[in-house]
């Protein structure tokens, strides 16, 4: 090789190059598993010229759950994290919580009681930490709450609890021409002002669960500010609706993790030609989580009978996973 | 030139080609005229690097007011058209429509005798037109629709009523690193289905009016049903909120045409840095319609006042444009 590309000019060492680097692993931190060879052999069947499954570009849509697919979401998703913590650093403005539950148990460390507030009592933390701000003031919290909270098993800033196979997947798939979206039933707002810079999905790329927005006026500018009012939950039968209003087509492929994500995965797979859905299975006590099918929340029994029977990829990432985060 | 050129190796002649490219008009239907200055040397401003309003091309969002900013809008909006067209077509499914208004003086083309039906009687052909449908057979009509019906006055298909001059803003906008959107009161899923043919802008990148969407299970395969609630009214103060809600960044640059765009305006020259927001003024009674700020519905009183103010640009159709729409 080395004789034949001394007499060749320049330019195509340079596309020599390039193809060198489109030979090696993309996916260096999945196993050579089942799960890895569909992925490829998908991406493949549609990208190809020629292919009789070839999609053109603009119709490569990928869309992905975040929580417990593209970041971890134990012991308690992030974002009821972030909510916890805003209202540790909100309670010197509410003496009132002192003693309204569930802020009462919340700021005694007690989640049993906190928990036994049911919906209502998540709804009112939901609306002391996410509404009543302008979108701006709320961005800011977000960006200054995920450099600095950590987590409390890990240490890590919880924005380095990504999955290091699915950030390889991500740009893997735009790679070949797909655009990357998340779909989400975490709130757009508090993903939105960081997913740009750990997954390297843009702002108007991410769909969430959201609340309704009002104009105003405030010292003569306009702001928008977060009603208590929901506009979308972005979760079950939601997460068509969401990729209908927001992207305006059906995914090719779709991921998740979820029982809360299988309306998405059967929405992606049931347009016509080539079509793919991945479950990420939550098996490794030792590196992550363990929560399996027989889970006390159930949250993957439907999701998982239904891969089986279409065939869907169940990814283990005890099994198919090297890595789980990405090196500190 | 010449003689330099010889001596340089293939890959500067292509260097140099693609520089004047580069050089030539990109903007060849605008006079130059005021308007198309301060167009270019805003996008000078905000993409040349080292420049002290340098902005990061993820951050170069524009967004674009559809009826009348990018189409004309008369006789009446062209949703509005289309909309009258399936009352027509559907007719003979609705014996009743012969004595129920608003659709017996539609149908006998009485569009005073519409008029006189009020909002109320707009909304129930919105209704009638635009829901109970599935989002796919929606689509299918639409798509059937603009390939054949045609503007009375002009006889050109409505796709064709597009104006020339933006088509090559929004191109040299896209090549200087903008991503182009269209944040429309029109229907979203009137415009989805044309727009990436018709002006590059995908369906993704299309915000508009929306209802409520219900996911059901139709021989045995999910789809998307079009409700007759409201889930967006994407017009005036709606413009910020659906610029927030889908797209999640404030654009830098945004064009309208009327004052259901104002807030879009107002949203868009608020944040910091380089700013630029432009008013088409309908204003060519000769080759397209002429609609002043003195027009009976004065929608563009507030507008052109403010853009007077603030010194955004107004672009009149008659002076600062050769040519109003794509040759046939």
């Amino acid at each position: 090789m080395k004789h034949v590309v001394l007499r060749l000019p320049i330019v195509f060492l340079f596309l020599v190059y390039v193809g060198v680097g489109a030979a090696q692993d993309p996916l260096p931190s999945w196993n050579e598993t089942a799960a890895k060879k569909a992925i490829v052999a998908f991406v493949e069947r549609v990208s190809r010229e020629g292919s009789p499954d070839f999609v053109p570009v603009p119709e490569r849509i990928a869309t992905f759950d975040n929580d417990g697919t593209l970041w971890s979401e134990k012991p308690v998703p992030f974002q009821l994290a972030f909510a916890l913590d805003r209202v540790k650093a909100l309670a010197p403005e509410h003496p009132e919580w002192k003693t309204n539950e569930p802020f009462a148990s919340l700021l005694k460390g007690d989640m049993k009681g906190v928990a036994a507030s049911g919906e209502k009592g998540v709804l009112e933390i939901v609306a002391a930490t996410h509404t009543g701000m302008t979108t701006d003031e709320f961005s800011k919290t977000v960006q200054d709450w995920v450099v600095t909270a950590k987590h409390p098993a890990t240490g890590r800033l919880y924005t380095e609890m990504v999955y290091q196979p699915m950030l390889e997947l991500l740009a893997y798939l735009r790679a070949n021409g797909f655009k990357t979206f998340i779909v989400s039933g975490g709130g757009v707002e508090f993903m939105r002002p960081w997913t740009e810079r750990v997954y390297g999905i843009p702002p108007e790329q991410v769909v969430g669960s959201a609340g309704k927005l009002k104009l105003e006026v405030r010292e003569g500018k306009p702001v928008l500010v977060k009603l208590p009012q929901v506009d979308l939950i972005d979760d079950k039968e939601g997460k068509p609706v969401g990729i209908q209003s927001r992207i305006g087509r059906r995914p090719i492929a779709a991921f998740g993790n979820s029982d809360g994500d299988l309306q998405m995965l059967q929405w992606a797979t049931s347009g016509s030609g080539a079509r793919f859905a991945l479950f990420v299975h939550h098996d490794d006590a030792k590196r992550e989580f363990a929560y399996d099918r027989n889970d006390k929340l159930q949250q993957f029994n439907k999701g998982w009978d239904e891969a089986v029977a279409k065939g869907w990829t169940v990814v283990s990432m005890k099994d198919d996973w090297k890595k789980i985060y990405p090196p500190k």
